[in-house]
């Protein structure tokens, strides 16, 4: 460690100076000769059979090269979440998609899509199309839903005894025995708890292109954040084998924030059925609504939390419950439950747990992954019980959580073990930083205004594994004047993958960054890699790098030993140079050439001119890495100092300090970039976002308008703070960073604001109408 | 070889389709955002100073963003033919170029180039260029470049004690005595020979398009048939590690034929340089005119060969020398003058060898590759004289050929064994084709024409090595779904690269081609391969694919044979099924999944039953196959039957015969078109195409009307014939068949005019003006 030169740094972005002078180029910049353009026409109802459609009107204007629909359209089933990562003991259960479908289940389901040669007369060609609806009974509520007499969306699945529209399997975490615990439990308190539906909200939105040869390779632009995945998918849709189709992220990807796994919107499947059909090039851009009604949001949920413990305050029981609503497509439904549980499950040292949770379908459009994964909704309702409890034995919220958090090596539910956490010293320095002893005394600014402190703690993974299936390989080739390509399946959807894992793989081999590119996010040039989410890029792709690296290292070793006379062992490779470990000071040695090297033992050789000398004789150095991860828990504690206006029920968050565990952090500016972009986003789950439906299941929140992202003007103050660790799994002991800092602090700002009003607010976002409302019951 | 169900059939080119229907995208079609275009300001003088050049006009025109002249051009010396896999001895010798010097050495060299936001803006901007230029003696003919009083092209470079401005090293092939073999001779004959510069003019010139971003990585589109050569170069032009440069030839190449090998046209390095200034893509496409002047063309030079036989027709001894004339810089006029002795010496068993060859600078355009590199100019004279001592002997050209070729095993003074010739069966059958046994009672159609028929045989190489540096390696990635990714360095050019290394792929791995998709001819997401050239693709490149296949094969049975219950070695894999070895009839056989197939060992499980498999348990089949060609000499007869009409002087071509031994003929439909296309561009080199320059050094033959390709409607009546051995080295047993079929046609087709005309043709191309000043030396 106390070699490493580039981990551990904040070097600049190698991304940066594109994207901040615009030069950077994104789906939406392809442009080929002969491309069309394609438009999708949308159902106006929330649940609707297509009795007729009538395409001929549009098929004959000028200009239309392509018109899908159910009637011409691919006829195989899949699901958007990836089928290929998902480990459902029945597959089959949750494959409930076609790419156009006679029956469409939410106001934007798709029902045709028209290629052309502008824009215009797309928008036009759908104006001529022709659709008879049968209305059908639609169903918004997930416990409607799930009654006797609901809708059944997919007829034959999602039923199981537990109720209607259920999509896959109940997920059920059996830990200890949770009726024991809560009878043995001095204090148990339960709650249950409403998280909204919000969106991603990404910079781009959802685009593709695609292109067909003429021997039918099929290549797609694509804004994924996993290409492998979604080109399996495609496959899936169009019955194409994966040798037959490439997918990239070229070179950029405009966020993600998981909606852009698997197909969660639809434009890559839509360009390339309107591309087969045309045989012309055809790229989709979702407007911003289209991004809005018809991509995946967040799950919203229903959480129920029963939290048993001792008089001294140790945690003994956890009953939790989850209920989310999927929407019209379960895509990640199935998978999400289950990460709610485990996550919520994993923060303290708690003998008796239990969770149940699963989705229902309904005629919305489909929630799916967003940063977090089910985490926050859960994270949400416990940490509110634990300052309930809290409350309820008299201790602080700080001292409750200090004596009952995960420590290295503590038994808990995961299948992996808990081998590094900081979050003590998390707590520690976040709570100094924002003057956490000063709780009891806070002063607000003015008479009508109260004021108050929360806080909130969680974890989340490194990787997938073992909850999907996650693994990862890398391609490392030195070149001929010793510098290095390095291949990564992973896409740059913003997360700095371009740069912090070329951090990784120059300390891993042992040369300047500067000697190193990077090739990703392409399913042709890149072995597989499951995509850049569940906080996994730095810790499983560079994982990959590095045993990459080190190979190529060994190769080198064993190429150069007889030169130095040496056994490979024996010899190292730091900045660049080659000279026997046992040199005493190599930033001093003199450089030879290799063929010299035996008659100068003091001396090192370049890499360079090792590289060319294998070269001439026909040699590159190169290695693949293929790596298993196993996981690691990253942590993370919020703290939140809000203020509330009981006139008005509006908050002004005074500050926000994040802190954070994330094992090394490989590019700590890229990481307190993480941190900050997490907790903003968790300031609207907490206070403005939110999607609502009217009673015909139209989104009434669909625009920037009306959907309340936090912008520039509404960021308070905040502290992000790192406090490393060494997780023994990770790349030189890094874990995820990517999605932990969303999942505390909606709940450390509703802490917060019930220690401020006395309120407790079971239900998000904390809008000034909800405040005020709780303010004033009389009202 | 019985279960080849790829390698051997005339399966349809992958690129077909797209070529046919303009559908393919070429470096030209290539367009960015903000891309400006290069045009050159290119030297009037052949030799000159540049005393003073003003380019501030041409940089306040609207829209000029760049100007790049030998002022602010890199200043790094290099070699145009990639130093990177030239064994000179002495490299610094042979950095001959920059960029942009300050003097001019050639009609077309670079004087100045602009980039704007227009091609008419980029012209308007180099009339505006004002240069003074100081004339300097220049010299067009090699032998007078060599003597003592020529002026010095390359200061301080160039003289030996055999002359003046020669570049590199002279080229000596010692084998035997040859001074006592011509001793020991009974007829010895001496000769010398004029060969022609003449011009590769494949379909689309010298293009790239360039661009650079913020973090300095550097991309470029390019025409080039060495991708990762030429990025060494344009690293060595601009002093950037090869990290930091891409160099792709995306999707396809125009053809090649030698001009694009490493920078033979500067478009790479002129787009590149202007890109580095504006800070914007900058695409740069030659004009037709400038592709003649301005990139390589065929070395024109003077063959002398005394060939020494004994009275029965053996051959006994080969003096043989060759002076090429390099023009400005040399390229590889330091390389091709080896492989024109080394080939010319290797066709028959002559116990006594000699050769001395060399290249001089002059003040004409660089000399560089083309189809045959320097062996077609050496079999022409050699060729010519074997004629001749079969006239001298009174034997039959035919006879006397058959008498002294090489057989396998023979020894030669080539550094790797003949394993493999049909020679003979070629001849037979070709001759058989054209009618050989009637030369001696050919009718011509009319009284005033006189006809002959004529032969000429050659070999050629399968790779560079050990000629050059050359290795080769691919990546072999299995997909989820069974199906196959290779990546392999080498562009598509027309040589169907595309088409033929998928069916080594298929054969070596054991699946249909559909399942396989190849990328190809991208430094960045490919291994280190040297280029498309030397006959080499099918040969190196399929060697490092099936290697790769085999290693995958490997990874398959190590995973599957547990399941099956039996050892690795006992299993395989077919038609993209794998089964027990001992299986009688795999094809009949049921098909059962990898968890079934301990309980059913007669079945087979399919590939994709078994990718998933494994997918599922975090694994994915990934090999690199990383080899050192061998070499093997294809071998070529070609006949000509030919009338020339003797009051014009006009030769009508009545019939060409070539047969060709390529090994295994992996794809005979491109083996077919590859045989036909060298015949034809050799027509040219007989009989119409020349490029000569006028006393001042200005190209008088520099555009496609003035330049005489044979078109569509000079083609012969002609007849291509694949004789198959199978040699041991090359992939299923293939061998090169790129370059072999240029060789021997217009040594055949001046054979056959000697024969018509009883003149022996010592200049080509023999034109009707030529042979009418031959037949009527009175005029």
């Amino acid at each position: 460690m106390a070699n490493l030169r580039a981990v551990g740094k904040s070097v600049d972005r190698r991304d940066g100076v594109d994207k901040t002078t615009g030069r950077a180029l994104f789906t939406s910049d392809m442009t080929f000769p002969g491309m069309l353009h394609a438009k999708v026409l949308r159902s106006p109802h929330a649940h609707a059979r297509i009795v007729s459609i009538d395409t001929s009107k549009a098929e004959k204007l000028d200009g239309v090269k392509a018109v899908m629909t159910h009637k011409n359209g691919p006829k195989n089933l899949f699901n958007a979440a990836a089928p290929m990562f998902l480990t459902v003991s029945n597959l089959e259960r949750v494959l409930d998609q076609y790419l156009f479908d006679e029956i469409v289940r939410y106001v934007g389901d798709e029902v045709a899509a028209v290629a052309a040669t502008t824009e215009a007369i797309a928008e036009k060609a759908l104006s001529l199309i022709e659709v008879e609806y049968e209305l059908l009974p639609a169903v918004l509520d997930a416990e409607e839903a799930m009654s006797e007499n609901a809708p059944e969306l997919h007829a034959g699945k999602g039923c199981t005894p537990e109720g209607k529209n259920i999509p896959g399997e109940i997920i059920r975490i059996p830990y200890g025995d949770v009726e024991k615990g809560l009878k043995e439990s001095d204090v148990v308190i339960e709650k249950s708890f409403t998280l909204p539906i919000v969106k991603q909200v990404q910079m781009e939105t959802q685009s593709a292109v695609a292109q067909v040869s003429g021997s039918g390779d099929v290549t797609v632009w694509s804004t994924t954040q996993t290409p492998h995945p979604s080109r399996a998918i495609l496959g899936q849709v169009f019955g194409i084998p994966a040798s037959k189709i490439r997918v990239l992220a070229p070179p950029y990807v405009g966020g993600g924030f998981g909606v852009r796994i698997g197909l969660s919107g639809l434009a890559e499947a839509i360009a390339l059925g309107l591309a087969l059909q045309a045989k012309r090039p055809v790229k989709m851009v979702y407007s911003r609504k289209e991004d809005f009604i018809a991509s995946d949001t967040r799950h919203p949920a229903t959480v129920t939390v029963k939290l048993g413990a001792k008089k001294d305050g140790t945690f003994h029981a956890l009953d939790l419950k989850g209920i989310f609503n999927t929407g019209a497509y379960c895509g990640f439904g199935t998978e999400l439950p289950g990460v709610c549980g485990a996550m919520t499950l994993a923060i303290y040292r708690i003998p008796h747990q239990r969770y149940l949770g699963h989705s229902v379908y309904t005629n919305r459009t489909s929630s799916g992954a967003m940063r977090g994964f089910g985490n926050p909704q859960g994270n949400f309702a416990l940490e509110q019980v634990v300052d309930m409890m809290a409350d309820a034995l008299g201790m602080s919220p700080y001292e409750l959580r200090l004596k009952n958090i995960m420590k290295v090596n503590d038994p808990w539910c995961l299948p992996f073990p808990c081998l590094s956490t900081e979050l003590a010293e998390c707590m520690k320095q976040a709570s100094e930083s924002i003057g956490w002893e000063k709780r009891e005394s806070l002063k607000a600014s003015a008479p009508h205004k109260v004021r108050g402190m929360g806080m909130a703690v969680g974890t989340h993974v490194s990787n997938a594994w073992p909850f999907c299936v996650d693994y990862d390989n890398a391609y490392f080739t030195v070149q001929s004047d010793g510098t290095v390509h390095v291949a990564s399946g992973v896409p740059e959807m913003g997360t700095g993958v371009c740069t912090s894992l070329i951090q990784i793989a120059a300390d891993a081999f042992g040369i300047d960054m500067d000697r190193i590119s990077l090739s990703f996010g392409d399913t042709l040039t890149t072995p597989f890699d499951i995509g850049s989410h569940a906080s996994r890029t730095c810790y499983a792709a560079g994982l990959a790098i590095k045993e990459a690296a080190e190979d190529a290292r060994a190769q080198i070793f064993d190429y150069v030993a007889p030169y130095f006379d040496v056994t490979p062992e024996m010899v190292s490779l730091q900045d660049g140079y080659v000279f026997v470990s046992s040199l005493s000071d190599p930033d001093a040695a003199s450089v030879v050439s290799l063929d010299d090297v035996k008659e100068h033992k003091q001396s090192k050789v370049s890499l360079e001119n090792i590289a060319y000398h294998a070269h001439v004789r026909n040699k590159q150095f190169i290695s693949t890495g293929k790596i298993v991860p196993k996981n690691a828990p990253p942590w993370h504690v919020c703290f939140a100092d809000v203020e509330v206006d009981t006139e008005t029920g509006k908050v002004d968050v005074l500050n926000l300090v994040a802190a954070h565990d994330v094992g090394t952090a490989v590019n700590p500016m890229i990481v307190e970039g993480q941190i900050e972009g997490g907790v903003v986003q968790g300031l609207g789950y907490a206070l403005t976002e939110e999607i609502r439906y009217n009673d015909s299941g139209v989104q009434t929140h669909s625009n920037m308008h009306s959907y309340m992202l936090p912008t520039a003007e509404d960021i308070p103050p905040m502290k992000s703070i790192i406090v490393e660790s060494h997780d023994p799994t990770g790349p030189f002991g890094a874990k995820g960073a990517g999605e932990c800092s969303l999942v505390c602090p909606a709940s450390a700002i509703a802490n917060a604001l019930a220690n401020a009003t006395n309120i407790r607010f079971t239900e998000l976002p904390a809008t000034p109408e909800r405040i005020f409302a709780k303010l004033h019951p009389q009202n």
